[in-house]
């Protein structure tokens, strides 16, 4: 559920969305996006969660590699989707990550 | 909920965060430093959610506004209660935005 990444830099894309009331074939098209993006070249991990306000942070080696995957023809298509009808709105950051730690409990490590 | 936040470049904290099952406290202390964090120098806003993975980015406007936030002694105390009892696993990851764009449907404009 946490994604494994390389030690920094790298880079991340962070989504924060509010939805409308509709599915609508949204659920089927977020997770098909989800595996594509996961084949893409330079991608290194996804974490998402939603509750009122949906959160997806996907991680890249690369801008180019986030260019790539913005300019995928099946994501574009599921952009245009969701401007028409499954968003009220978002925004989208493009971040370098610079640095990172992780914390594990003593019990989960047994 | 989804944060405004200036142009870029700003600061971003991503924590991702598995919980433990034991509240004990937890809900309290989380909106307590939540407000804590907005009262800060250099905070810009806040975004969060949880479905089994919690997500929190929070905002900033330097590295230093980060470095006195994870250093304030009340915020040291909540991080090792944390650690203590309220994760399983946790990933923080330090981000500097590049760029942002944002997307608000019709509707909601009028």
């Amino acid at each position: 559920m946490i994604a494994h990444t390389p030690t920094p830099p790298y880079y991340a894309v962070i989504f924060t969305s509010m939805r409308t009331i509709h599915d609508d074939g949204y659920s089927d098209t977020a997770n098909r996006m989800l595996e594509l993006a996961s084949t893409m070249p330079g991608f290194l991990g996804v974490e998402s969660a939603r509750k009122d306000v949906g959160i997806t942070v996907s991680y890249w080696d690369s801008l180019e590699a986030i260019r790539a995957w913005r300019q995928h023809p099946d994501h574009i298509h599921a952009q245009n989707e969701g401007r028409g009808k499954w968003y009220v709105s978002f925004t989208t950051r493009i971040c370098r990550v610079e640095a990172e730690s992780s914390f594990l409990c003593q019990s989960a490590k047994k």
